[in-house]
Parts: structure tokens; sequence; C-alpha cells
């Protein structure tokens, strides 16, 4: 057994049993969670303390007292139909009244309101301080009211509050950092807070000032009006407008917020206008955040972050991450992507997932965990088999746990199960000390709307939005033996693929961000990849990649790929009737049919040049193609599966022209992957699969070796 | 057994059967098959004569001394990339050659090159009689060039020779009748053919002079390039386009008909220019036509037009169509609603149908029909059964075969079916000849981008385009007791809702004329329809309803449906988490779920106020909801069955608040449907299934009957 690189949640109350499981995991680190405070017994322990803090809802009783300091955001009213020339509107109709107000002092200077029939903004219009009323309506047309809503309850307390049922307890608000007065109040808070925490080694800020965008209705069958991880409409407030104006020369009104009702998802291609706002929003966060953790630093303290919740401004990948001087990283992690997304992060020292099963009850989806019938050492094993892939790859600094401890008391075999990860984290960790595993070097360009921004993710869990086959890809590649990176279609447009990209792959839907939208429209766009892949690169393409309508094609890429879609414009042009190829490099390893949940119908073979390797009747499902000099893959979908990686990775080996990397290092079952430490000289075989596995494998000196592996089981051997 | 109504195919060398069968099936007239000449004994027997006549393929040893007058189309070259700056294009690359060639004598003056990355037209580019060569391309774009083709084999001339193998026969060609010496030609040989056929009575002509499009490639894995019966590609040469100019104003250039390389579909919304087009050339077909006619009838004949094949410009529900002065239309059906849409056409006196299954070997696919193994009586009793339930509604006049009618010797069964289907006919005939059947009187506004131009059909069979739902549509009201019109999104727009539409139905996929496409933008459009909703009126949206990208709904009838379609841009916002209404009036008669094959995923309901009554998962598949005095339904898809037909049906009497008309004259059994003729006390249930059925019907007097009724039988009951 090994010791360190473990954050142990402590518990009050618990001493023993913390002083014990820190023993027993080799923790190096005690943390408090949200609710629960650590005892003298356990800071005085000579163990080093994490402490939890989130600044905007931590001054609960400033906030009461000064609510013109909240956070505001605008919303849109429903559509209401004019039924003769007058018409009102309540504008909060729909909405969570526990979340939303309507601050009179803020006045309505910022509202609008819309004829959405016509399309035009009313230049007439009251505000009865209940109602909007409207004269000279269109008869049979809607309007709706953007306005400026007050937040009176922070979004993770609520929800935490409603789904525990904590009755009166008190509900925290979120105060709004752009006003000075807010941001003396804060700091004075963290001094008071730093000064009274001695025991404090690390201060791990649960992200910084604003949540992801979460609005919610007053409808118990709609409780989300908006969810999205990458939103910025908690960021608006009437100054931090007329500081953006200001800054930037124009002005951003309510509509570019409320954007017709659909906001401004990360889902969706960013206009201009918002990137600005977030470029905007982000200088003041880091600024502000800056001052926050220089303050911690000031105390001897590190200060860390927590990748989730009021991360909005945080953005790691925006390349000025740095600009915080955080000393560490924490992601909470389902999958392997999201252990991509925190080790990648160079501007930082300390990365460090917070694994799953959370020490809580239930489980996300209600599911029993630490209660009878559950079994969390089974969860445990499966979430670190989904996570481990991507451990193989990179380093990671430090792993962790969260909740309260004493759920696990009746569960010893949940603690062995950690006590087994906690080794085989600290293992692996080891062999990236000694040297870097192997990697085929085949540099992947992930092509999309954001570019490194949105590198690894598409915002938020994949559980979230499953139907994204981008998540997926980032998936499967955070175990592959390849090097990624994400570029924006705008960059390719201006200046064409860079030149450290091997491989491009687009994967997305019509429209979305991750397909990109009417960029696709630009010819240089489409001409630099056409010359990319036509001087001998490569490209992979997803679902409906470059797709837009009326277009010359359906898929802007559809001379590259070799296929396009029938989007019903096209019904009477007649379809290549293909043969499938059966025996191809791409599609070796699957057993069967690929099979992709999000995979678009309509797929069709331009003409013979177009190798169709597997089809739903007559639905291209995989293809491929010479494109003059270079190769393409087509791909009609993309969900995470054992086989779909090995099929991608095919996929990649075979438009990169690397066949010959396929000769070594893959095991013969796809469920099992390998890594190769060349320095260590040691082969690492993993079982992905909850079933044991026995499976050949080379080493890229055609050594081959059987490794039989327990479920979720490592192997490993020094060669 | 009755006779008459009924139109035999005669076969010289067959006398006595053709005599026998004229008999036996009530003919009272006999018509020659392509290929088919009647002996005098047949034309002696004192039976009127139909003879079938093809004007523009009829005069080929004239065509070939003249090729400067046949018929031209432009057709868009194979798109090339430019590797370097200097590019090569052969236009007719991929073509089949055999029906198209570049005739020298056109020259290029017509023809276009356009860089399709870019998306703009070149203005220099030579041509030396093989390829276009492009001097200063940019390097990755892709090129093509729109070319003026001359076609040298009719289009149904080549499918027969081809599919027949009919080896060294001759290849016909169609003759461009625009031209004076064609014209004289024509009308030449039609008189010498009327004066070489003194027994002729009917003078059947195959269409008029312009056949649908039909362009065929090289490949036999792609033979169909563009296959599609509304459109007019086939009226282009170099005469039209300059009468055109000079009528319009403006000049029809090569790539308004090629569309980037989409061409004018009649599934795709139609441009002015083209609707512009389509007019040009009806007026030329009806004037030319006329001629024809003039002839015919200077001879003491009739002239049938057959509503197939080369019908483009003739276009029987243009309002012009009584300018041809035609006697009879004739139409070949599979279905109900092509039934309706010859009984329809008011300038016309008699309406005749040609019955399926044709006395050929083999079918449609390929299997026996008059071959060992098969039944051509189940077929007949098959398609009769579509056919009947459109008779029921209206009359039609007359009904009859195509084909060789040897091959009906060895099928006595088959015989004795058509017998059986003669008489039931002209018992149908002859109920509507003493009074009109039952209707509801629910006038039915099918709202789409043609308008009247394409009532009762979609251009073309179901069976060519299953997909559409609108095809389906057709087809369950073709047999339901409501009235049916078209009307135009373009005339909602400028004028409201006719006043004589009580409900309308939009029924397609995103962008299709059908759904409409981007006119919906328009606040008009919209309104016009939110206040016929509004004030009373009744609206069911099928699939993708009025559905245009970016827009405030994606669904433009969203919030009168109550449901919007998931596009993958709104995947943020929260759904509203819909209960199931289990027992409804218009899902009364369902006995599992509603299944449309044709149904659009991603359908949610917007609030409660939207009622669910089928739904796959989260998807819904019908809904209903009030909106202020009017109601609407709104269906995924729609596909003709037996219970779907009652679901549409329950759908309509739901939406215009005639829920009581379901009380009577509904058969319990979804299988049956009946007619109610009051003036006859004639109450007629049909039993559409293939199985027998016992079903119940009560009488608007509320008497209460029992029908059995054997497969596909009728049942007939003076109450």
């Amino acid at each position: 057994m090994t010791k360190g690189s473990f954050t142990l949640p402590g518990e009050s109350g618990y001493e023993k049993l913390t002083l014990e499981m820190a023993e027993k995991w080799g923790a190096d680190c005690i943390r408090d969670s949200d609710g629960t405070v650590l005892s003298d017994e356990i800071l005085g322990a000579g163990i080093p303390i994490y402490s939890t803090i989130c600044l905007v809802r931590s001054i609960n009783a400033w906030a009461k007292q000064h609510r013109q300091f909240l956070q505001r955001n605008f919303l849109m009213s429903k559509p209401v139909m004019a039924e003769g020339e007058t018409l009102e509107i309540d504008p909060m109709d729909g909405y969570f009244d526990q979340q939303f107000v309507i601050n009179p002092d803020d006045g309505t200077d910022l509202w609008q309101v819309f004829d959405r029939t016509g399309g035009e903004e009313l230049t007439s219009w009251k505000w009865d301080g209940r109602r909007v009323k409207i004269e000279n309506a269109v008869p049979y047309h809607f309007y709706t009211v953007n306005f400026l809503a007050t937040r009176i309850w922070e979004e993770i307390s609520m929800y935490n509050h409603i789904t525990n049922d904590w009755g009166d307890k008190e509900h925290l608000m979120a105060v709004e950092p752009r006003y000075p007065e807010t941001q003396k109040a804060l700091l004075d808070f963290l001094d008071g807070w730093l000064k009274d925490h001695p025991h404090t080694s690390v201060v791990r800020l649960t992200s910084m000032f604003y949540n992801f965008t979460w609005i919610w209705c007053s409808s118990p069958r709609l409780r989300d009006y908006l969810s999205d991880w990458g939103s910025y409409d908690f960021t608006v407030n009437p100054l931090s407008l007329k500081e953006f104006e200001k800054e930037y020369g124009y002005r951003m009104k309510g509509e570019d917020f409320i954007n017709m009702g659909r906001h401004n998802p990360t889902h969706n291609p960013p206009t201009k206008k918002f990137r600005d706002w977030m470029e905007f929003t982000g200088a003041f966060v880091r600024e502000f955040g800056r001052k926050c953790v220089d303050l911690i630093h000031s105390y001897g303290k590190k200060a860390y972050v927590f990748y989730d919740d009021s991360w909005i401004g945080i953005e790691p990948w925006s390349g000025k991450f740095g600009e915080f001087g955080f000393d560490g990283l924490i992601k909470c992690v389902f999958n392997a992507f999201e252990a991509r997304l925190c080790a990648g992060v160079k501007e930082v020292k300390t990365h460090e997932l917070r694994l799953h099963p959370y020490l809580f009850p239930t489980g996300l989806g209600g599911e029993p965990t630490f209660l009878p019938g559950g079994h969390p050492e089974k969860d445990a094993a499966r979430f670190w088999a989904c996570v481990r892939r991507a451990l193989l790859r990179v380093r990671i600094d430090r792993i962790g746990l969260g909740g309260y401890l004493h759920l696990t008391q009746g569960f010893p075999e949940f603690n062995d199960k950690i006590a087994s990860i906690a080794d085989e984290f600290r293992f692996i960790k080891r062999l990236h000390e000694k040297g870097k595993p192997f990697s085929t070097g085949i540099r992947v360009g992930i092509l999309q709307s954001w570019g490194s921004l949105r590198t690894w993710n598409c915002a938020g869990h994949m559980h979230e939005h499953p139907e994204l086959p981008l998540n997926h890809i980032h998936e499967a590649l955070a175990g592959l033996p390849v090097e990624l990176k994400s570029v924006s279609l705008e960059e390719v447009k201006k200046s064409g693929v860079p030149g450290d990209v091997d491989v491009l792959i687009n994967a997305g839907r019509e429209g979305d961000a991750w397909s990109g939208g009417d960029v696709w429209k630009d010819a240089a766009l489409k001409t630099n990849i056409y010359r990319f892949v036509a001087e001998g690169g490569a490209l992979i393409g997803v679902k409906e990649p470059g797709c837009v309508r009326n277009a010359f094609r359906n898929f802007a890429l559809s001379d590259v790929l070799g296929v396009d879609i029938e989007n019903g414009s096209t019904i009477c042009k007649g379809k290549y009737d293909f043969e499938l190829t059966k025996d191809h490099f791409i599609t070796k390893d699957l057993k069967g049919e690929a099979s992709f949940h999000n995979a678009s119908s309509g797929v069709y073979a331009l003409d013979g040049d177009t190798v169709v390797l597997d089809a739903d009747g007559k639905d291209v499902r995989v293809a491929c193609r010479q494109f003059f000099g270079g190769r393409s893959v087509y791909l009609s979908g993309f969900t995470y599966s054992f086989e779909n990686t090995r099929l991608l990775y095919r996929a990649l080996l075979w438009a990169c022209r690397r066949e010959e990397a396929a000769d070594s290092l893959l095991p013969d079952d796809t469920a099992c992957e390998c890594a190769y430490f060349e320095e260590g000289k040691t082969l690492v075989v993993i079982n992905n699969s909850e079933e044991p596995k026995r499976t050949c494998v080379k080493t890229p000196d055609g050594k081959e070796y059987t490794a039989e592996i327990e479920g979720a089981g490592i192997w490993v051997k020094e060669v």
C-alpha cells in the first residue's frame, strides 16, 4: 500500500473514522464538504486541510441588506397574442418566483418589448409595476417582454435545498461582484475567513462568481426553462452593461442575451457580440478573482478552484487562465474526457480529480448508493474504469472524494475498493513520472465553432447531452494514444488548417456549434479544408459535418467525404446504389454492425469512389474515401463504446495512413486498452469492462503477451 | 350483369378472345395498346374504338432528318476540383450518352460555368468541342458547367426498350413542338393518321409534348440522376428561351433550371421565375394542344388525354385545362387519391380510370402477374379496394384496362374478378346518378406552396414517395366524407384563409413545398392563420408544419399547435413533461399506438395546454389544443392505414367541433367505410381489407345495421 495524492472528506463527529480512513486510503489531505465543519481533533491531526468556500453566496446577511447588489439576468416573458389592439403581459408569468423577482429600483430602461410575429421591437409601451401594457398592437401578433430580473436564490443552494427538502433553511443569494461595494464586502469576508481558518492549507473555491445558466419555471412539469454550462446569462446587470459599452464602444441589449428566447447556449454557434461579452466577463472574473487569490496567498495558503457550478468566466482553456494565479484545478469526473480536460490545463500546478460516487445517500438518478441495496463499491469500480483510460495517457496529480464520510461505515467493500483505486492511481502516476507513454503522435484537430476554449468538452457532462456525438468522440479519444487540440472554424477560415494537425474531426448536427452552422457558406473555409486533405491531410466527418441548408451540397465537405444527406430537398435525385465493402482495416474489429444511437439517417454515397463500410439499409453509417493525396472517413453518428472507440482509432490510423500502428499495442479484445511506458519498460493493459478478460497484445518489438484481467482490472508487465 | 362504361384492350390475333371478353366485362369500347394494332375483325365489330397516340415520338423518320428540332434540356456537369490554375471539365461525364448528346450547332451561348465553392459564375472559359477549359481557376475550388443537351431518346421509349430488352428496335426521339417546322410535321402526321383510322372514335393522346423530367446516368448503379413528375426541365430550348424573354421581359438562364444541381422539383417551393416558366410553357402546350384537338374533332372523333408520361404543361388543376377542349381525361390509378385527382377536373366531360394490374407479364416490382405463380385476381381485388373508397365519394364515368389481353387466358379467376369489379363500378356509378352521397360538408384546405395546381397530389404515385405525409393525407381524405381544396401559402399570405375552408392542413418536411419553406418567415401569412384559428377555425399540422430555421419558433404555427420541434438549436431549453391523455375522441379508434413511418422525432409540447394523445417516449406523436375560439391537432407524421384514416377523420371532426358526426355512418371496424346515398336510400359498406369483416354501422336516423362482408367486398342495403 502506498500513500499520498489523495484528498479525504473529513467529518466532524466522526473523528476516529476520519483518521482511520485517512490511513486506509493513504490520504495526505482532509477536506470539508458543503454543510460539514471539521472538528479541532481533525484539524489538529497534522494532516493538511482543504477548506471549501463559495464566495458569492457566503455573505447572505450583507446581501439581504443590499438587494441592489444581487445578481441579475434578462428573461423573456411568455409570448402573448394580441386579440385586439391592446394587450397586457405579465413578464414573470411562468418563472419560479423564489428564484426571480423584478426589482422596481432597476427601472425598465433595459427592457424591450418585441412583436415576435412581425419581428420588430416596439417603441411604445407602459409598465404599471405588474404588467406591460401595449396599445396599438397588431391583432393576432405575438408579443414578448425582455426584462431584467434579480435573482434571490443562488442556484446550487436552491437545488440542494429543494432536492433535500431543507425546509426553512435560509435561501442563499448570489451577490454581484461587479459593484465595488460587493467587492469590498467579499474581500472583507474572505480576509476574516482566512484569519479564522489557521489550519487550512488549501482554500478550494467553488469556482468564482457566476453560476452556469439555470433558469427555473414555476411549473412542476417544466422545472428548467434553460440549463447550460456555458451560457453567460447570469453575468448581466446595469453596471456590467455600462462598462461593456465604455470598453467595446457598442451597447449590448437585452435581446442580445435573449436571442428570440433561444439565449446563447454553448451548443449554438456564437455571435461576435456574445464572444465579446464572454471576453469582457472573463477579464473581469480574472481580475477580481486574482485579488481573491492574492489575498489567500497572502495568508500563506494555496488557492485551488473547483471547475463546476460558478465557473462562468473561468474558462481554463481560454489561454488566460494563468492570470488567476491558482495553485490547483479540481474537476469532478464521470468520464475520461473530463480527466483530460483537467489534466491538459497547463497554467496550474496541481490537477486533482474528484471521483464518483460522492459519499451521498443516493446517486444522480435517485438510486441508492450508500443506502440499503446500494453497491457503492461497484459504482466506484465502474466510474474508475471510465476515468482510468485517460490517466494512462496523461498525468493527474491527485484524486479525492466528496460528501459525508460516515455513510461509508456500512460498506467495507467500498472502503477496500477505494484503497485499491488509490493505490492504482499512485502507481499510474509514478509511471508518468518515469516517462511518457507511447503515442502514435497523431495530432487530432477537433474542428468546431469555439476552438481551444472548448477543448475536450462541449460544456457539461456526458449524461446531460448524450445526443452530441462530439461528447462521445472526446470520450473515445481521451484514452487513445493520440494528441488533441481544438480548432475553431473561424481560424481555419482565416489562416487555414494549423500546421500541427494531422487529422480534422468535425462532429455535430446541422446548425450546432459543433458542426458549425452558417460559417460553412464561406468559400475560404471550405477551400482551406479541401486543400488540407488534397495535399495529404485527413478528415473525419461525423453525423452532419459542415451542414448548411440551400448550399451547393448539404454537407459543405460532401465532396471530400463522398457522402451527402437527404434533407428532403433532393428527393428526386438518384442516389448511388453502393455495394458494402465488408473487409476493411477500419471496421476490422467490429463484431457486428456499427451502432450509434445519435446517427443521422438519409446519408448516401455520392458515387462509386466512396467506399461504404457499414450501412443501415440504404443509409450510410461508415464510409471512407481517397481525396486526391489525402483520405476521409465519414461516420453517421458516434457513441462511446469499446467497439466504437476501436472503430474511431482505426479510422484515424487509416485516414492518417498510419495503418502499421495497429500492429502493436492493440489488445485483441476491444474491451481492453493498453499503454506502454518505454522508459519504465512497463506494459499496462486495462480491462474497461466489468467482466474478466483474457487478451493478447504485442509490444512494438513484436513480442506478444497474454493478459488475464479481472473485471475493471489492470495488468502490468515489465517488458 | 350490367354493361358499359368499360374500356377493353383489344389485341390483334386474338379476335375471338377480344370479343368474348368484351362481352364478359360489358365493354363498350375497345382500345389498342402500345405495340398492338387492332385487326379489321375487331375494328369492324361495331364496338367503338379508342386509339392511342403519342405525337412527339410519332415522327421518328422526320426527327432523324431534323435533329435541330429535337427536345433539349440543361444539364450540370459533375463538380470538378481545380488542383491548380487550369482545369478541364467533360460536361457529359456521367450522363447516359444514349439519352443525351451535345449538338455542336447549338453553340455555347447558353452555357454557364460556375465556381461552386465561391458561388460565382465565370466570365471566361473555352469549349474545344469535348471539354470546357478554365484558366485562372482558384485552386481547390469546385467548378461545374451548365450545358444544353439534346435528347436523342424519348424517355418512355427508352425505359420500355431497355426494360424489355428490345435489342435493335428503333430508338424513338421526342421532337420539340416549339419550332413551327415541328408543328407542321406533327399536324401533317396527325392529319394523315386521322384519315388512316376511320374506325377510331376516340383518340387517346398519351399526354401532350413534354415528358416529366427523367435524366439518366451512365452508371448501372446510379440510373436516375433526376426523376420528377412535376419538373419542367425538358421544355427548354433556344427558341423557348428567346420567346420567354420577349414575353416576360427577362431572361431565364441555365442556372435557373439547374439551380445548383437541385433543379426545380415539385417537392421544393417554387421560385417566381420557375412559376413564370411553367405558366409560359403551359400557355404554349395549351395553344398547340388545342390545334391538335381541333384537328381530331374535325374528323368527328373525340380527344381524350392520358394523364401521365408527357403531361408537362397539361396541369389539369391549373384552371386553364378547359382551353385544350379535351373530351376525356384518363388516369391510371393505384390509389384513391388518383381517382379523386381525375374525378375532380371539371373542364372535361368524361373521367376514366385505368385500373391495375396492367395486362403485363410482370408487375411494377418485377413480381409475376400474368406468369406462373401470379395471382392477378388478388392484385385486381386489392387495387380495386384501394381505389373504390374514392368512387363512393365522387362519380367516375368509365374504367378500363391496359396491356395484352391474351395474357389473361390462363387466369379465369382474374376474368371473373374483373367482371365483378366492372359490375360493382357500374352499380356505384348509378348510385351517384341518383344523388350525392352523405358528406359532413367539412371543407378541408390543403395548405402548401402550389395551391390548386397540385390538388389531390404531390405529383407522382404513392409508391414513388411514400415518405411524403401529404401523399398519405390525400389518400386518407380521398375516401372520407369531406370536401377538399388546395390553398397556396402565397394566397393565404396575401388574402387570408379563403372563406370556403373550415380546416387547414399543412403536412410536410422542413423546407419542402408541402411544408412551405421560407415563406413562413412572413408575418402576414402567420397572422392570417392565427386569426383564422382564433376566430373559430381549425388547423391540422403534420410532421414539420411551417418549419423554418432560426425563427422565433421552429414551427411557425407552434403557438397554435402547442408543439415545437427540437432541431438541435434548443437542446438547453427545458421541455414540458406532458402526461398522456389516453381517453380522447380523436384517438378513440386506435387499438394501440399511432404509427407513422414518416414521423419526425424531437417534437415536444410547449406547455400544459397542449393535450398529448400519443407519444413515442418523450416525442409527441398526436396532440391537440384549443387556440382561442378554434382548435388544432398535430400529428408527427402520417401514413395511410385504416386506423390512421380513422384517426385523421376524428381529428378533422374534433378540430371542426363536429364530434356528433361520428355518431353515425362510421363502421365500428376501421377496415370498413360506408357511404349513404340519401336520395337512393342506399347504405353501402365496403371492406377495404382482404379479410372478411362483420361490422356495425348506424344511419343518421339512429338505426343500426350489421354488415357481413367478404375480404375486399361490398355490402349494400336499401334503408
